[in-house]
């Protein structure tokens, strides 16, 4: 009589329907033990999620996570259901960080199918998915649209419905909400003195690029763990034994811990940036794996101010993560790195908005 | 005038006595920061412990810590008196988790002597202990026997003392203690949406098998920050130079470990799974070292309702573990990999009992 | 209209001078997270930060963190400003502990600039600071100096200052602040049921030598994330890509982390010690790697009084780490190892001072 239980493996393209509503499972508790873990494995060092003192100044009622620790975590909780049989993760974008997170809040997660398109090969389809991130008082605290490649059963199924969704190139102003204030010039003053840095919103010029000098070897274990505190089961990420015989040889690292590191990275030149108000888009260019040495660099794509403050701006940044390719002036100067064509390097091509203090005037 | 002072080694098997009572160091007050370094560490996803909002539903006080990680901690706690000379554990059993812990409990550990066998070989012996582990009321935890095989001090010692004890193949279900309560219809149908799963006791045969899909590659940093996490000293996990001359040829990952992950794994096909009640029983049947990736399987042994409870049962399942050899369909049928000779890649079989909700009728 | 906009990549040689103060930046409120990832890397075992309990019975109104988890973040504040340019760090003096360190306190640290030497070779200086830690009330946590050998941005320019102080060889009795009390022998009775050892202040003399018995394998994941938990960016400890081509061939061990790890192993011998008061003097005699296994050796060199207290007294130790060379009865006896001629595999000799229970008389 014995039998072999059905184990739920994911969603395939023919699982998806234009409209669906899917909620997801895993709700999660967030706890200041979570901001530890992933300060280890990132090294963050941006103010407002380091200083509790800080952000009261700003009028937090306590220390809000990470943006991009959030976003990770609930990325995760729409794993099993979206992207279990991906083939590849195609791009992101109006990722909208809307609520701050505290510790002992309690997530969870909702997507709708936006868009389907069947590949010409039969063998795959991509799904366009808005996802949505609420807390315990079903406020949203962030959501985001990204479009996954993702195996069909059959190739003799075939969907009826096809539907590529348009998606604004990038968030505007009026819909960036920031929660922080800087509601005096003191505040602003013991920012700076967090931060070093009185280079603020007013400072940056579009077209200004920062070659951030650090680098970041990533290990097995790193990726791993990070990935696990996400919660996030992709397989590729864990599974020596089903990597190795693959065109990348071994495990993958998820591209949520690739942003976060080449964030992290990005403090140096940008120390002022007080939090994330949206990503544009976003795309992993090239893989990484462990061994790899990721490196930063930022462009100011644009300067906006915020509709009705004074106190913080916005800007737009296009942030690029290299690997194995130092870009600090060891080795080369910042110049060649870049200009020269660093095309198989680049694994990371990020464009979003970050909120800045502002002069007041 | 220098003296080398002596420092304590551990017990040897002349060193133990039936009906000795052991008080084990290192009290330890756990935190979230427990939990969250052991979600990193193990991916683990049981509703339970993930959302303070659902174990509220479910009539507990706080989120109650993953039941493997309190084990692993009071498991820790009785290494340097119990098995720092170990050559090896040999078995579990009657592992009864009786109190939920929450952050902010201090735990301490208590052992005694339970049976004394000499090997022929005049070199090891086997002793046999029941541990249990308190809160700081004095409350019962867990408790938990082990056997395990010590260097003797000397060949030409011998112990006047031979007991071999018999333990119950099981917990019987007058020993469970479910503290988990499903109060209602609507709180069934939000642990449900939690785990995105329906499958609930009734739908549980016994000899139902259940092939895990995912695998999870260990690496030295994982399961030696785990251990650590246990504050377990024992040597071997730790000690590269110690290890490489012996016929492992490097550190071993602590059985425990291999458990969490194990669990961890299987999760997928027994989301509903709300905690562990007991261990009937337990062997390492071959070592894991770093570089080894884990698969699980998951038989369903038995299937119980618990006295004067109509809202939970308990299903006895036996979660076996296997290194380097996917469970998955990616290599083999999932059919092949139950039926073929798999001894040697065998590193996990536990007996166990969880709680699981259950259609009130 | 493109431009590179310019990052501080720390200060050189030229830009200290004598008595500058450095307010350094990334506040940092420590929680009960860092406690716990701290454990998980170092394996600590030290009873006041294990439980709660206990430290409330010594006086504490909660659990103090590990003074080298301090330490080791109160350090990582000064990197940006003080050694991101160090080509080595030369030497500690003169570090004492003040104030317990609580979960959800917020730090911050300044650095007076105490002496300047510039080397022959025109190519480098010794800088000599001070570095200081509060606490949100603006209380002292830590102090100390320690002198680092900095790049030198030109050889042409040449310092006008030149000042090397002189530092006490130890801090004396007078200057020990032991912030924990043992007001009964109940409560001393408690505490050793806790470590499970009774040898106390009492029971050492100078002299004594303590051969720690475990060793420790560090892996690459394990030392970033202890550097990353400290926010210590210096680039030695993560990028390989920058220290493949260098005489270590490869990323460099955090001496910080090196510190933990050899106090972690000094456990055994040494369960007894409720905190470091101070750390006279210490030095990195050879850099440690990943794949080192260490191991670690305690000297008793002084053993003093504390003024008007009767229930606790001081031992100035010295802590010897030692690189792939166990040090424990495995593989040579513990007198060889203590005699032979390890000089290069020292990697760690400190100095420092810890607080002890008295039997009280």
């Amino acid at each position: 009589m014995q039998k072999n239980r059905k184990v739920f493996q994911g969603n395939f393209f023919e699982d998806f329907h234009l409209g669906q509503v899917i909620r997801h499972g895993t709700h999660r508790t967030v706890t200041d033990g979570d901001a530890s873990v992933y300060l280890s494995l990132t090294g963050a060092r941006h103010a407002l999620h380091s200083s509790a003192t800080l952000s009261a100044l700003l009028g937090y009622p306590s220390k809000p996570f990470d943006d991009l620790l959030i976003f990770n975590i609930a990325f995760g909780k729409t794993v099993p259901d979206i992207s279990l049989n991906a083939v590849a993760n195609l791009g992101y974008a109006d990722i909208r960080f809307v609520s701050p997170v505290f510790s002992g809040d309690t997530l969870h997660c909702e997507s709708v199918i936006l868009g389907l398109r069947e590949n010409t090969n039969k063998k795959t389809g991509v799904v366009y998915v808005r996802s949505t991130c609420y807390n315990q008082h079903d406020c949203t605290v962030l959501s985001w649209i990204r479009w996954v490649m993702v195996h069909k059963k059959k190739e003799t199924s075939h969907s009826t419905e096809n539907y590529v969704p348009l998606f604004d190139s990038f968030v505007g102003t009026d819909q960036l909400i920031p929660t922080a204030n800087i509601p005096s010039r003191d505040i602003l003053d013991e920012w700076c003195e967090n931060t070093c840095s009185t280079t603020v919103w007013d400072n940056f010029s579009v077209g200004d690029t920062i070659v951030h000098p650090s680098g970041m070897t990533i290990e097995e274990a790193d990726h791993m763990q990070a990935t696990r505190l996400y919660q996030n089961n992709a397989r590729p990420h864990f599974d020596e034994e089903l990597m190795k015989d693959t065109k990348f040889g071994k495990r993958l690292v998820y591209g949520g811990h690739v942003i976060s590191i080449c964030r992290a990275l990005s403090y140096d030149g940008l120390e002022n940036v007080i939090s994330i108000l949206a990503i544009n888009s976003g795309t992993h260019v090239n893989p990484t794996t462990a061994g790899d040495t990721l490196y930063a660099r930022t462009e100011v794509l644009d300067k906006w101010k915020i509709p009705s403050r004074s106190d913080v701006g916005a800007l737009r940044l296009r942030l690029l993560g290299y690997k194995n390719s130092p870009t600090s002036s060891n080795n080369m100067s910042n110049q060649k790195i870049i200009n020269r064509d660093v095309k198989s390097e680049l694994v990371l091509d990020l464009d979003y908005t970050v909120l800045m203090p502002k002069k007041q005037n």
